[in-house]
């Protein structure tokens, strides 16, 4: 499908500089990073999660800027067919398409290229995400905290689907919208449970709320019941995006992506300066999946300790249970936030630890080098451990992970022989509860637990 | 559960004369048939089709008008609960309830005791008709035809279930909006379906409106997607608003119900003058309903000839091509009606037949009486059969049906020996279909044919 | 000027029978009325107030509906060009005009022919204020109370005129809404000024009501500021309308019809039920004007006595002190009807004696019959007063006036001699004043004060 | 008046840097220039035009910045009552003063600081127009050419002003918007117009643009019609702001600063590379205002030349006519821009040459070493002329022109001795029309012609 679409909204008055960025070829240049978050866009009911085959798939896709100064246009040239109803775009990825633009001219004019936000200071680092959010219109002030952050695993089995949609269903209901990765799986289900919990409560406006990353879009293209989708600059931002932009989060069943998010949002939370401040953090799944909460429960324990395990709340098979407790949540929330003065649009009293916020290249040396140890506060060793496990999914799933893994061989994981242990136990019931990859298909660990 | 729940909108501004008549207990007074069509709406997940049951369940359910002067409140007493989130009634159950304030007024200040409209005319009961629309709000003028009506049945199998979803969906998709006789069923999942296409073009005011009356409310209560839901005065009138205001038709597999509207627009579009008026209608469903549609087929070929059966379309399991379908048929609606300077939102050119128009009670006599021969127009035979088919729907889910099959056994139907071999045939597959009860509960027909 | 027009919003779907009662132009028809409103809706910068003149003026303007089943249009010939901006229709009066075609329809099809409003009975004829109003939909619920009614004259002189601009720009800072009687003067001077008050305060969705009736329009037409145009079936129902819907009352100087009005809204406070009833009434004017406020005091004190005078405030050339009083006032209405638990869209509790609903036919024998004489309650008193100010009015201005007085010679007015006295320096002043008629033409008074 | 208030809108989203830049009292903080700003929009009602005693009076005034979390509020001090309605501040100053806000942070962001505009560059600086334009959402897309540019003085004579109302009410009626300059007089008339034209023609979202800058913003203070009020950098900025977003000019009388517009837009009118680019430029006043541009157009006719009287239209007297002119003019600007394929929004074709961009500091070394010959062309000397005035304009209303003439005596202009003929002659007459100052009052000139 070739096409030309205009954008809706406001989008379309770009400057003749903007647009030569976006054309730009070159090394330097916008071109590659947009027509490759621009096919993921596109690319909205591909269920393959390997960005290889998709852009195997998709070699002759191109998009061209038709500059216009009457306003932008964008040509469409080999477009993935999905993305059409009888030939016309579909509206929602329409959108979306224009979200990539925003988001990534904004990335290359005030975040790259400028020194407004100095990385080495953590301060820095959250205000960048503060202007980023704000530049996507994510901030609606004055609005009582009401956005549900859902992770879990975009390839999860249908009972497990069709799980997060009655959850969706039951937020929805109560009037709350959602923030996801994007994606399928535990990334849509809430939004289109979500989206007939609103059209009974007359709820206008929904809000879903999809954050991304130029490295894991295409893995977990947007779909398009998206409505506000907004590419981080890097995966780092994007978790520091979901906690200071949502309220609440509810994790569902999911591989070691899920995992890696789990250990970031309790390595935050287990800051000291973190102690008293609320946060609904809510583990949800259908019968069958109580085995990976299990599992995972007991890793933290084992790990991070009884304080860690405090912070969330297990719920099998219940989903008006898992709204009803994070109502309250939001609640707390809502007054913690009007106590101490804070907004409700973006939480700033959270202390984001700058070993969260800065980027990890998962290369091998990377790798081997993560400090698996128990001599270190544990909110940093959750620092480590996240690391380690945002490793493993670059290994499973990100472009770059996966070629590394085919040159070099598969990451090399040291450290305490008893950390090691509980490492490789979690993995391994990864493995057997085809969380690394769909049932059907050999995995092939993309990691090797070092014994000391 | 009992609360107090407001109007939202306009509708808090009522006389106390208007009031007055709600609360009045009376014979003539509305407020039997007021709590009872509240109780439907309230009821909204009900899954007996029996109104007996839902009526003996909810007994001490009560409403009550409270009379201030600065709007209208209603007092719930004994709600169903599941109409509650939290204790929150749900908005679209609220909205709903006062959709039923307004019909009845209307119906009861202006149809009923006013003299405007005689109904010995057939051009005054269209007239009644799209006054009673008009007042319900439901003509947006000069948008062009998008409003798809799905008629099927109201306890169907899963499969069919879905399969309705992904029809809707299609629809969604195209931007069509949906009419339907309220329930659930192949009422409710075309709208679902609807809602997730709409949320991914990004259509606002999608419009999902459910045409019901008194007599059939409680049997198929308005599910909470319906967002606009319209009670008409009778059987007859539902019927004839479905057809000027839809601007077409998806059937989609049901019982005898389902019948009886497949017969009623076929007797309308085999009237002489309708010969040349376009109207898209198609029947589909998934494979393993095939042969729902092949026994219709056969049945409409044997009785009313292949003029009827150039009428309609059966597709099987194929959503896209339904939608595409309808697509083609609602551009040949829009040009038709440009042409012949008809309007978009109310079918004015159709011509109903004074005996699809008045109200048929399936009393024994009136069962008995029906002539069931083939010596008449065509489009008088399908008269006759779909008031056969009426008198059954009422004999198995209607209360007064109910009751005088409790009382005089079942109806007897009498007519040309060929015919009635017709009609046995398809009611028989019907039984064995399970499309006259659930599987596993027992049917107890309440009709005979009876043999000359 | 000739064009087509079709109506804004939802107006366009008229039944035919709707259609050719407008079309009817035999006796009971409707053609002639909706001829001489629609023209006098078109006529919007006419300066004259002789409803004589306009007619012959446009002898050759004529209306006709243009009845497309897609909807209603109008086709206007020889309207007046003053209601085209470079040959097209002014929106607002566009608007009017089908608010002409609402509220004339409503009438006949609701108010006149049906049984539903007893006008024996002064409950039935404020329910049919009410269902007028509600139809028109001049209610707007659950908001403060904010609109404020300006009476005064139509035809003022400029630094009069100047002076109501300047009070209702500050009643527009403060956010209220105007009501008026349609026409130029003191009916469009506030508008004027409140648009600017409202823009200034970023008020969107101003109120500009006109409500007016058909033997008034014609001489006074609807200025197209004025954004919802009512026509009310006659003048008792007209002023029955402002004090009910209306919050508060300013008076600016006018003639016999400004007095008319005071006497009207006096003689409604002066009835015992309303004794406790708040009701911001405010006469203000320019210095300039400030004789014609004293007359009339001094004619209320003598009349009906300082219990009257209590209930209104004389402000004179202090436009802010008259928006600081009203909104005293009307914040002192807002606590009585939450008090209370009346509307704040509907004044339901002010009794209005079926006195003042009765409509008045000034002819001569009705004016030679009026009680004017001191032996009654004084409220029937101002009832009486009211009648004699609404003939003189309908003598000076009103088509049917104008024609009694040219073939019967002046109405003749008997009463206490005192009280007769006082009348004809009221009177007298009034000529004085200019207020009869305009400077410069000499005024041939259409009574005659009859010394017993 | 000493009050809180917050933003209206989404403006309550500022990070912490930019707050403490706003507070920052140091040399390069934007404290005192956000005072400044601030008081002059709070300061709507001011009639003199002299700045320093605006400052002089309100000296105590003060603005400070409430840091909350929850967003930003303002707290004011001792701030000018005429802004307050019964002690609340006028929504449409409210809206303003945030303005300020924005336009203050956007040009410390990214214009000042930041080097992504290189002001060597003409088509950085429109660049940077455009990007200041967009921050501020001045570009509506796909709207037809609508939007009119008013000039002329600020402090004219009643007749005129009225006169200016006249014209705005003539392009209110035809749906147009208004931009000016902001401040009293020929800033305001047209804009009170058009809101009583769009009032009758139903048109809401009306825009009322005003162009500042800080030099000039305290002498013109914007009134609170103006509902985009937009803070440029300079007045060079301003200037290119207003041809490039207006789609058309009508100037009214007004003293040097209207002639410094005037020859500005002709100076760029003239430029070789603009002569087929439509523009229309209509000069217009009442009768009495004839001079006016008798004067000028004689100055330009002998200055310039008949090329350049040939690129506007004296129109007297007449407000359509002037409506008519210019809907014809906007008709081919629509025309023309899509052929050429140029922006509505923004007029990218019109070369301004670098000369017309670079701001101008009237020190008297600059003013005397004024290239006023007329061996250059046109469009340069146009340049040097608008120079003159703007110099002029500075020693009489800005704050650091009043200065620099109370320390070193008036300007000194030399040049060709006819060309210094003209200017002295042009300037004469508009001393005698009291257009250097308000009648009344003795204009001591600012300025010396000098003879060689």
């Amino acid at each position: 499908m070739s096409t030309v679409v205009s954008p809706i909204g406001t989008m379309n008055v770009l400057s003749s500089s903007e647009v030569s960025k976006l054309q730009d070829t070159t090394q330097g240049g916008l071109y590659k990073l947009f027509r490759q978050c621009a096919l993921a866009a596109l690319n909205c009911d591909e269920h393959s999660d390997n960005p290889y085959k998709i852009l195997e798939q998709h070699k002759d896709f191109d998009i061209r800027i038709i500059q216009e100064h009457r306003g932008l246009k964008l040509e469409l040239i080999n477009a993935p067919s999905d993305a059409f109803v009888d030939g016309k775009l579909i509206k929602g990825i329409r959108q979306n398409l224009f979200s990539v633009v925003r988001d990534i001219l904004y990335v290359a004019n005030e975040v790259s290229t400028d020194h407004k936000f100095d990385t080495n200071k953590s301060d820095d680092i959250s205000n960048m995400v503060f202007h980023m959010l704000r530049h996507a219109k994510a901030f609606v002030p004055k609005v009582l905290p009401n956005l549900v952050v859902c992770w879990g695993g975009h390839s999860i089995s249908d009972y497990e689907y069709k799980y997060t949609k009655r959850v969706g269903y039951q937020l929805g209901l109560r009037g709350y919208h959602i923030c996801t990765g994007c994606g399928p799986g535990a990334m849509k289900g809430p939004m289109k449970g979500a989206t007939i919990g609103h059209a009974k409560q007359r709820i206008g406006g929904s809000r879903f709320i999809g954050l991304t990353e130029p490295g894991i879009i295409a893995a977990e293209s947007p779909n398009p019941i998206v409505n506000e989708l907004i590419i981080m600059p890097d995966i780092e931002k994007r978790l520091e995006a979901f906690v200071r932009l949502g309220h609440g989060i509810v994790v569902f069943p999911g591989g070691p992506g899920t995992c890696e998010e789990i250990l970031y949002i309790l390595g935050i939370l287990l800051h000291p300066k973190n102690q008293h401040i609320p946060f609904p953090l809510i583990f949800t799944g259908p019968t069958k999946a109580k085995e990976y909460f299990q599992q995972i429960d007991k890793f933290i324990g084992k790990t991070l300790g009884t304080e860690a395990q405090r912070r969330y709340k297990i719920i099998i098979e219940n989903p008006p249970a898992v709204a009803k407790e994070m109502k309250q949540g939001l609640e707390e929330i809502s007054k913690f936030r009007k106590q101490t003065g804070d907004a409700y649009h973006f939480n700033w009293l959270l202390t984001i630890d700058h070993e969260f916020q800065l980027p990890f290249e998962p290369t091998h040396e990377a790798m081997a080098a993560l400090q698996l140890t128990k001599d270190q506060p544990t909110y940093l060793l959750a620092a480590n451990l996240r690391r380690a496990m945002s490793g493993i999914v670059a290994g499973n799933v990100k472009e770059v992970g996966i070629q590394a893994i085919a040159q070099h061989g598969p990451f090399k994981l040291t450290g305490d022989p008893d950390l090691m242990a509980d490492i490789d136990q979690l993995l391994q019931s990864f493995v057997e509860q085809y969380r690394m990859k769909l049932p059907g298909s050999h995995y092939e660990p993309c990691y090797k637990i070092m014994k000391k």
